[in-house]
Formats: C-alpha cells, sequence, structure tokens
C-alpha cells in the first residue's frame, strides 16, 4: 500500500506515473528537480527494495536524466536518495547549470525554493512528462 | 583507458576493485564514507554509462551500501552521484547516523574532513572490503 509522504506532495507537483515510481517536481524555479517515489510500502533506502524494484528505479532515473536534460540543456545531473529528513524513499533528479545559485555546490540547504509562479510549474511538468515518455 | 581523478586519490584511500568499479574510503573520519569510481573512460553522468554498466554500478552501489550498513549498524544510507566539482563520475556511498555532524543535512559542504589518525583508515578500508566480499 503506498502513499505519498505528505512533506514531499507539499512540496512538489505531480509529473506522471511510470511503472515503479510517481515523478514529482520540486516546486523550487531555481533549478528544474524531479523527485522518483517507488510506489511501494515502507521503505526508507534504495537496498530496501526488492531486486526487480531496484533494477527498474535506475531505469526510471534514468529516464527522467534524459528528459530533464533533453529539455534543459543543463550541464549537469545530480542524482541521489538521501532522505535523512523525509524518510520514505525517493530519488531526486536535478539539473544543474554553472549559473544556477547554488553551482557547485549541492543544492540542499544553499538558498530558500522559489516556487514557480502561475502555470509556469504546471507547464514545466507537462512537458518533462512529454519527454519522459520519449525516453 | 581509465585513470582515477587525482583530487579523487588525493582524498580517499583504496578499498577494493569489483567487477566495474573501484571502491575508495574518503579519508573523513566524521562519516564511514565510500565512494564507486566506474573503471571506464571519460564520463561525468550515470547515463553516459553503457546499460549493461549502468545495471551494475547499481548492484555495486547496493553491495557497498549493505556492506556499510552491516559494519557500522548506520540510521541510513546516502547514494548519491553529483560530480559538480570532480567530474569524472563518481558514486557516494554514506552511512549516515543521527549524532554525525551534518545531520540531517548531506554531508557535503557541512565541516571540514577530518582525516583518519594512524593506521585507522587502512584499518576501516580492509574491513570494509572484507564485507563488500560477503555482499
Amino acid at each position: 500500500m503506498f502513499t505519498l509522504d505528505p512533506q514531499l506532495e507539499a512540496d512538489t507537483l505531480p509529473v506522471t506515473d511510470m511503472r515503479l515510481c510517481t515523478v514529482r517536481l520540486m516546486n523550487d524555479a531555481n533549478y528544474p528537480w524531479a523527485i522518483l517515489v517507488p510506489q511501494r510500502g515502507e521503505m526508507a533506502d534504495l537496498i530496501d527494495l526488492e531486486p526487480a524494484d531496484r533494477a527498474t528505479l535506475a531505469l526510471e532515473a534514468d529516464a527522467v536524466s534524459r528528459a530533464l536534460k533533453s529539455l534543459t540543456g543543463c550541464h549537469k545531473l545530480n542524482v541521489a536518495a538521501l532522505g535523512n529528513v523525509v524518510r520514505q524513499l525517493h530519488v531526486h533528479v536535478i539539473a544543474r547549470f554553472e549559473h544556477d545559485p547554488a553551482w557547485p555546490a549541492p543544492v540542499w540547504g544553499k538558498v530558500a525554493a522559489k516556487p514557480y509562479s502561475g502555470v509556469e510549474g504546471e507547464t514545466f511538468a507537462a512537458e518533462l512528462a512529454a519527454a519522459i515518455r520519449e525516453h
């Protein structure tokens, strides 16, 4: 039984569901930043997944990575499973630019989130969903 | 042709070589912190790997994760491919504790590295190599 963590839900916009993961867009216009959440019961670490799910997660994170890179032309991808604050297993895929507000540091805890304005977030989420389907 | 990045080499101690990755121990006693470096030519992002190597990397990162967890009894694992500073593709696997110096933040840029003293680093690297062989 899967329920999205309320904090993850509050911080993000829906993008699409893949075979294993629900994909969300972090509501932070500072960085094109997706989060993949495996739709499984209570799990905290990558090694908690069944082997087949673990393999699927890697494929899905790669598809989201390629989609973000093709949409944004980013300089680098950051892919991370941390989960020290929000325990529910989730993987960050972040498109990084040499001119972004945290570069070259990791994004966490650097600058306050800048929520998307108007329909900007929903529009980008829809573009990302379409790009994921192509990758 | 693979050559370990000089910065990664300087910051770490050797642990063991797996099928794809050479495993190193970050010379920072603040956290039990391994780095996996795929022994392949110039690559920066996970999506640069061939699909078979990408699958192997996930398996090897999981084996190192299980080894670190069984050795240390950590509360959480952090697994990340960032590479904004050192470009050569590498994956961090970090055993986190609720009492470690950066908790709950990610480890990067929080506190200065605390090099292992005496043979402490080599001893832990040898224990980690043995644990990886069991996982």
